[in-house]
């Protein structure tokens, strides 16, 4: 496993983690000046701004961009909406191509409104990733499935495991072009009983993307933003990334937490300063 | 699949879906009253009467005693704990078999306060398992394994999918002896990619020993106490039911909801009539 002592330019900060307060510009600024290799911004901030402008100030900086969050939901009630959240889809992978990013991060989506009707929602989930992938060949920017914790699989993913990431991977990909693979969040997976075997499949799949790391508070308040940080939690950290790494994940280590009450309340200086001592000490 | 109108006989009702508002003999009453043909009570509503006396109530009421609720957390951090919960769920399972009760319900727990080790927890339990199924057997009473959403996994039940209940069944009881298996709770495990495969697996191997409903509301406020009442969330509860008796289930199908804004302020009367009607159109 990489020792992150002093390694911060193997360390990426996902602008979440901030709470989207301040310009883009200015978060870029601040993530570089802390020393860290990378940044995941998110697509409103960045079209809150310039994606031609934004690119060159990372560029300058000499981040990596190791994702671009994310995708609009797929699955939809009506045929012509499920074929303008592929095309919104197409928009934000010509973004990432500019951006330079790593992959783009697929949220797949929920449940439309009133279906209970989950088969279906998984399979234009499927549908939408097939069609999407000649865009990401096109822009160079690989897909990457981002299981969420079932517990959002009513209302923001119908994709909930890594296991079932892979096998739509499989579905699509079987020639394996390099341009569709997994995000591993710890948030999402970390009770998994099969994580440890799926991430092991995911790597000799040559499918891991992206690893993503907060902390699950044992007293969680709030599912969707209430995340801990790096150490605060139940979460066996060196014990996932070893997994991931032996695997043969060599990508950056972003940090993603939603934190409504906490974290983003704090000054982002003081949250960076946190999140650059825990990567080094508890990761 | 069976059909369920005018068959209250074949519906059970958790106590819990009351909120331990009452004591459990006017709890009791009230069941039966209404025509279910099931009653699923808690220990501690038990241990607060007289276990002999409501076991006697039960018995002249008819009414089915589809599962006991519930298990004693299993995972400690000391031999001795782990040891005292072992010898707690002992003594619940001697009640369970005084109120004839169709099956002990064992929700797991969670990692011990402190520890970030979901292996050795789970291994503990497993163990712990192992240990109860001779008391199950002296007793008459199954051990059903009830995997909670993975929601819990920090601190209720680091069991989290059928396939994993399975797997603790095969490796302490390979004779299938019929004494531990699985409950199937629909709020648990309706997002499970793997959730039809795992209930027929678990129906060839004989183990589906209990089947709850409720609903998964898409707004969820609190993933503790605000389930829903069948046909007011997301889960396609028919298709869940026909997978599960198509698989071998013949057992009764028991309501159990934890509402503590809605259901819980209710009358228990119009509950268990908007039960009785839901069970009966929408299940």
């Amino acid at each position: 496993m990489r020792n992150l002592q002093g390694r911060l330019d193997l360390c990426s900060i996902n602008t979440a983690t901030l709470g989207h307060r301040e310009p883009l510009s200015r978060t870029i600024d601040r993530i570089a000046r802390a020393g860290f290799g990378g940044i995941a911004p998110w697509r409103r901030e960045v079209d809150e701004a310039d994606v031609v402008q934004i690119a060159r100030q990372i560029k300058a900086l000499d981040l990596t961009v190791t994702g671009y969050c994310r995708s609009t939901y797929l699955p939809a009630t009506t045929s012509a909406e499920f074929a303008a959240n592929v095309e919104a889809n197409r928009a934000a992978l010509r973004d990432a191509a500019t951006l330079g990013a790593r992959c783009f991060v697929m949220v797949v989506g929920g449940l439309p409104e009133g279906s209970r009707d989950l088969t279906s929602a998984r399979n234009q989930v499927t549908e939408g990733i097939a069609m999407l992938l000649e865009t990401a060949r096109d822009c160079g920017v690989p897909l990457a499935l981002e299981p969420l914790h079932p517990v959002y699989a009513a209302d923001r993913a119908v994709l909930n495991t890594i296991a079932q990431a892979l096998e739509i991977c499989e579905r699509v990909d079987n020639d394996r072009s390099g341009m569709i693979g997994v995000a591993v969040d710890v948030y999402h997976c970390w009770w998994d009983p099969a994580l440890t075997a799926s991430i092991e499949a995911a790597g000799r799949a040559e499918r891991l993307l992206a690893y993503h790391v907060c902390d699950w508070l044992r007293e969680t308040r709030d599912v969707l933003l209430d995340r801990g940080m790096m150490g605060d939690g139940v979460i066996d950290l060196p014990a996932v990334r070893q997994t991931i790494e032996r695997a043969g994940y060599d990508g950056l280590i972003e940090v993603e937490i939603f934190s409504a009450q906490d974290w983003w309340r704090r000054d982002p200086e003081e949250v960076l300063a946190i999140c650059a001592e825990r990567l080094q000490s508890v990761c």
